[in-house]
């Protein structure tokens, strides 16, 4: 087995509502900062994960992100896989 | 002024107890995905941003990320910054 780090962005697709960077967007004009626009906010997930290979950790990756990680009706998600060097 | 993408990460300290982390990795084991470990749940922001050079969307970005988008007591943010080609 070959010890991986993955990183997972979650991110709502574009034509779906987002409340949360909404409220963001707001505080960060209130705080004076006036030259932002289009703030929207998902999910960053760290996992270490066993597998024999990369392709059978990618294929592991893809089905928890379809399963559990996200919610493919109105987001998306992509990763990186690392070998974990410690 | 040039517009900028900034991708934006926030994640938990180390040390810093993920009880979401948690969940999630129970909630992978129990569908099966017995090989992770070390489940971290963080934040990922994306914000358009105008500013005159890119030293200065870095600047404001610390900014940001200093004043509301982390709380650095707990957590640690990194970011990417890309001019904006649309």
């Amino acid at each position: 087995m070959i010890s991986y780090i993955a990183r997972i962005k979650v991110t709502l697709k574009e034509l779906v509502n987002d409340p949360q960077g909404l409220a963001v967007e707001d505080g960060l004009k209130t705080l004076g900062f006036e030259e932002i626009s289009n703030v929207r906010v998902g999910k960053f997930i760290e996992i270490n994960l066993n597998a024999p290979n990369e392709e059978m950790a990618r294929e592991q990756l893809n089905e928890m992100c379809k399963k559990l990680l996200s919610n493919i009706v109105i987001e998306n998600y992509e990763f990186e896989l690392e070998q974990n060097s410690t």
